[in-house]
């Protein structure tokens, strides 16, 4: 599938957090949930969306969303560099993509989203997903505009990170750990996890998964699913 | 073990890179040597300078270095927040440690640096790390006055990080992939890596490790153990 890959413009706009709450009322007038997906290099965003998708994909064809129809999803994939993650998203999903180069920034703010969306076609959208540049400092200080931040930790990163990350696991609407499959050979405590995480944010849903077995996506893509439900009534 | 905890002040310097540069002169009068450690979060940075630290802590007692005597060797630990790194490698090696907290911001510079080496005493050091901020963007564009840099890249990133972070990638001057024993479960292929790293730095040698097993680990230390003869004579 050919790939769209866009050279995001530099904004360096006075009141980003303004633009941002303008960009979500926008969204809602077409109905569409964005939402930013947040994580270190290498952690399985690509991976869990594929899987989240392919749930979300999967619904009586015709039906309403309401009653579990299947949603309409785009992807956009933010990178320094490369495009390897969008063409993958849209072999394997058929979801359109488009890839986002960010020219070296290691965020998003909301005007780049913006930009972003419009290529892809947002009105005629339910849910478009961000995978943000793979990084756990960053992205956390800029709202993208998104409806919801999910933050992706993987466990061979261990149970220690929201210690060392506070803010991207406070900004955190929902916690995903993937790799869950590995978690006997990398000494990952989700108890301690747990603890660690409620430190800075005790109110985040955690769902633990695994793209290998496909353990979790289902529960993880059903909060989803009711999060949009309930966006759209 | 006591650990100081440094909140390093920021500094807007109109030339960071000729700052760099008085740092890296100042450690030669000292014979300090001093490695930048970059990489993800979560992918072993302080593992690994505990293992490569004992390596190169061993030596014959009393013996010039040049003759492989012990290092004296200490570390600086940048984070966000929290102090656990710099707690393990002084408990486990009993190396001089600093904790840096960088206060929200993803690297640091030269200035930065400064502040730490003072405070550890570098001038009675052989060889200082510092294990910068988890992440694969930021830390790459800045430099730290540092005589090398190392990344590292966890088996579980995947072997397509070269591609997705290429800066920090050409920067490097030795790359470290660590917890090779998980190579089976992850799918990572070396050669893969080779050819993606190829691509932006040909020429940066490439050391296997695994914290686990120990694997490795050997031949990097006596490629830094070089490294630091060589800068001494």
């Amino acid at each position: 599938m050919d790939i769209k890959t866009i050279e995001l413009k530099k904004t360096i706009l006075e009141d980003n957090d303004k633009d941002a709450d303008l960009l979500r009322e926008q969204l809602r007038q077409t109905k569409t949930f964005y939402v930013n997906v947040m994580s270190s290099p290498g952690s399985g965003k690509t991976t869990t969306l594929v899987s989240t998708i392919k749930h979300l994909q999967d619904g009586e064809a015709g039906g309403p969303i309401s009653t579990g129809g299947p949603l309409r999803i785009g992807v956009m994939e933010a990178d320094i560099d490369s495009d390897v993650d969008a063409h993958t998203i849209a072999d394997e999903t058929g979801a359109p993509s488009v890839q986002l180069h960010t020219g070296g920034m290691c965020h998003l703010d909301a005007e780049m989203s913006r930009q972003g969306l419009r290529e892809i076609g947002y009105e005629d959208l339910d849910l478009v997903f961000l995978e943000n540049v793979g990084n756990l400092v960053c992205p956390a200080e800029f709202d993208t505009g998104a409806h919801a931040k999910a933050v992706i930790l993987s466990v061979p990163e261990g149970d220690d990170k929201p210690l060392k990350y506070p803010l991207m696991f406070e900004e955190a609407d929902v916690v995903l750990v993937t790799k869950i499959d590995a978690m006997e050979a990398f000494d990952f405590a989700p108890e301690k996890f747990r603890e660690n995480l409620a430190g800075v944010n005790p109110d985040a849903p955690v769902f633990f998964l695994s793209g290998a077995t496909g353990e979790g996506v289902a529960e993880w893509a059903q909060w989803l699913r009711e999060k949009v439900k309930n966006y759209l009534t």
